[in-house]
């Protein structure tokens, strides 16, 4: 295995330099004969994309302009996956590398400039090659091709991210369980500012964001995600648990620094006879017991370190104030791919599944 | 990859159910001429065994009997490791299968022998079959082998663990900071009831299990971990950054919810200038930049849920009334496991890398 | 992957020295509730045996002693797979290390003994450590848990194979032609000395090899393989077409030095108008058209050098004249564990597959 | 692993269809700072390309134009590789789609365009899609990565392919021991027609050749490879012998149906006392011993059907009258990749290696 793949069943290998000609994936796995939503591909690239789609616009996030427009080079003809593999790129059209020149003598706080050309001895100055977090946009080209693959597979399954806080604004449990009687969708989630999708929390917010991103400062956050509609019996024995892939798949993220399920780490603190018998908490197993889904739910938590790029390049504009808003289509990208990993993984289990 | 299967370079693989004839490993990728630690393999099966090294007995852990003799069958010929698989395994010598007759008829409350059945569609209601704790003991067993590696490529490096809560009882940030000015040694842990490494913690602890495992209770907890002596650049770009590398191995032992990295969780408040201006605290980072292993001390924490066998067989006194001490050393083990990989990892990563 | 590990969706891992305390494999992968038949598994290593199940016995094989007595230690429960790996063992009985003293000194010609102390650095010198022929006992076993799985998915497929040529002794095309009339059974072929399946050429046979034995000398041969039954659709694009999966199989296996798919090296000396409209010759592709199975039967043949060991320890009486005889089983093995791995691999190659 | 992945430490991942917009690989676990040799790269191409170097021209192969211009995407700095994924990838520029119009309605005999549209249910009448022989242009590629590793780990060694036969023409074991008395070079093979280097065969074998495409005809062949100044030492157990590695490899081109190692098939006929004691010879062995390299020169030979394009296209001119000339850059890429992969591999094999 490569250490630029992922996936057991579907395996993505992504490449490319955050300012190298282009950034890319090869998906190999996708069943032969689902359909390619290309308007899908383009609205999760966008959702990505700095100054995207939430209300507020670019004021919250870097001012570097990213097209984004993703090429096809195989796998696919006529609408539908040939059952090859599928390779996308999209290139680099902003890369400002003169920017970086200065990057070159002196390393940036908070970021893994240093730490890469220790590790394998180069000089590339430019924007941290593949540290960056422009890396994720071929993340998000693969999770689209496993969300297409989901969709044909396990209709009804979809992955929910919000932001759970940004800084000091937090939403409540109470706030977090009426969001969880509502029959929300992405599109009603993008709608607010950030990403939190409370009315006045996230008029907070758009304030906190454009107030930092004028100052130079940044805030760290925490992304929900709920999975939902997940059948059950995902997900292996012992090494290959779901709560284990989806752990490596968010902490595979830059800027990442926690993640939990369900109840997470608020496990600490419990006693067992309340916690297990608290029938009307289905959830705090986080819908995943002994590994396997149990068809509940899934809830996780990740957590997200400020980003360090407004010590260095505040001035120009180019940086996001906070990356959580920006994180969840990646973080959804990546359930997508553990989810569409295990579903196929699955038919492989026993004599009678298909 | 096998679901059983863990690591890409030290690549190791289990086997074997709770209640079945053995468990096992076979660990492929150890170096020749590694000298094996047969002693060391003894030690750290002991560390993990209920009613073990603690001070305070087997009076706070489960009361199954495991002889836990450890069988060499492979790759390991006078004294020094051939570079061909190893192979090892314990007998189950006290499974009591007639004590799970009745959950054959009635799933267990938090435990996950339903969602195993419903998976895979069989009736082995022993104990759990392959869900069950009992599973570790493979993973020390090649932890004990990963450990032996390092010993020899990166001499310094160890890996301690310590319980940093257990149910109400917690190390304060001050208590933790004063035992990291200290040298702490594994032994040195390993003296305290419960692994809580603080003489006044430690007592109420031991009370708080002995009142627990009497009256049916168990409680969740906290395990927090540091990789001492680790090189830099260690870790992958992308997938198998050395963080989600290791979130994987914390998340794919059973009972755990959440895994942290440095200020983990408590990253989503912070404001960047402050958090990453602070140099005083290095370790905010957890000793992971960009993915990669900068030559700090690495801290993770794991939230482990309460046990649920409590609800269950409590009158039998085969239960824990926390996991996290016995937890500890499996752990651990992971992480020796992750280290080896990527340090073995490491030497291709370069023309001059050795 | 591991360098013991073999397939991509039924994975297995083999450890074990010639003469060290046990062999054995983990199988994972194998769909939960398939039928475990111990009685095939019996069978299958009494046909790799020395002094097995040939009509003339133990006088063309070597007289080592091994009961190979298999031990299922995980992964069975109630006659039926869990769903778990699946870990057996052999033990080592009859060994002798003492027969192997003189080794440590000197190699032995045309043995790996001091190609693999060269490469490992390491002393043992008994009977070439993991490159003996030994090793091929856990390649027996997986491949029976193999042939089990396909039983239930595919039911008719069976793979059939037989000694073409032993030294000077072939038999001709039209004689394997007339073969291919027959409804031959594995039954029928075992019957015949050196497992050549025709009357006067298995008598030559027996005497060749007799008198070789007893001379000390040896013979390569080549083993053919039909594989029938084989649905179509077998095989993945590029690297895992289902030929090249089968050769890497057949020369995993020592002193295999060739393989040949159909018409095979023939094929050197064709011209395609006369080669490609041979209809009434449809196996000169040898049921592989494109990488991929045809359903039509799968024809390959392997040569084998002549065993070594005649050199060395002839006059032990331990030795094979040649070792195209309990190489059959042994050929048969991988094969099935190639075609099992493919027919699990199919179930995730398009919409609508089971 | 993905289907369309090879190797272990030097990882390859390619796509593409014959006749979609860019065929292309992505190559993975490239040791930074190898110098990147672009002349090199294209040289590999041009040697690959129909019409290429062979002194008679494109009279005697496919006059389909490939222009074949590399673009690195990614993995490449300032000339050296970054220790990142090094993706790049050709567009096809003169498909010809509508030649293939026909093709929908008809399967081509000898190609795999029907059991390819059988396995993955498509529709895709282009060229075969990905079974074609163009996706051996993304091999050539990675091969001439893999040899720029090499040059650095390994100065010396060179991998030489040559046509053995080609149809009724073949090179005696006296011409071939002649061959390896002088220096070849990749050049002085180049220069003769077809690529078999020797003066009064070469020019029967561009006559035959004109002739064979003059009058839609084909013929198989055999394939060559010298693998010289390869180390000793190369080579994992059991299932990863270097010998299983290279079978996988070779075979894995289409149009290929056999591989022999060293003696090769003719081993079946040996008897061992002469075999193993005929010191003179000491590549009967094939320069690996017990799946080990020796440090002798590798010599192996893949045989080729003949091409089948000739029955159907034959009046355009659009095909190789034999594929053994074009097939040998093909060939050796392959080598190139195994040697790379387990020249990194052998870094983890002991405790003093480099």
């Amino acid at each position: 295995m490569s250490a630029s793949s992922f996936g057991q069943r579907l395996v993505i290998t992504t490449f490319g330099e955050s300012h190298g000609p282009a950034l890319g994936v090869v998906i190999d796995g996708c069943p032969a004969r689902v359909p390619f939503d290309l308007p899908l591909l383009h609205r999760e690239l966008a959702r990505r994309r700095p100054g995207g789609v939430t209300a507020t616009g670019d004021s919250i996030t870097s001012a570097r302009l990213e097209g984004d427009e993703p090429e096809i080079l195989s796998g696919v003809y006529e609408g539908l996956c040939l059952g090859t593999p599928i390779a996308m790129l999209v290139r680099n059209q902003d890369a400002r590398s003169q920017d970086y020149a200065a990057i070159a003598k002196q390393p940036r706080t908070g970021h893994a400039d240093d730490v890469w050309r220790a590790k394998f001895g180069h000089s590339d100055p430019r924007g941290g090659g593949r540290s960056s977090g422009r890396e994720t946009v071929a993340r998000v080209m693969a999770g689209a091709v496993a969300q297409m693959i989901l969709r044909q597979l396990v209709p009804g399954l979809r992955v929910l991210g919000f932001a759970r806080q940004i800084g000091p604004l937090r939403l409540s449990d109470a706030e977090v369980e009426a969001l969880s009687q509502q029959d929300l969708s992405v599109a009603d989630i993008d709608a607010f500012a950030a990403r939190m999708p409370q009315r006045e929390r996230s008029v907070e917010v758009a304030q906190l964001l454009v107030e930092a991103k004028q100052a130079g400062r940044s805030y760290g956050g925490l992304v929900e995600l709920w999975l939902c509609g997940v059948p059950p019996s995902l997900g292996q024995p012992v090494f290959h648990k779901l709560k284990a892939d989806l752990a490596q798949a968010m902490l595979s993220v830059g800027a990442t620094s926690s993640v939990e399920l369900g109840d997470g780490a608020d496990v600490k603190g419990a006693e067992g006879s309340v916690f297990h018998r608290d029938e009307a908490r289905p959830e705090r197993y986080g819908g995943i017991r002994g590994g396997i889904s149990t068809g509940e739910r899934i809830v996780l938590r990740v957590a997200c370190k400020p980003t360090a790029s407004v010590l260095d390049v505040a001035r120009t504009g180019r940086h996001d104030p906070c990356i959580v808003p920006r994180a969840i289509p990646v973080l959804e990208a990546m359930a997508y791919l553990v989810l569409a990993d295990h579903v196929l993984w699955r038919r492989t289990d026993g004599m009678n599944i298909k």
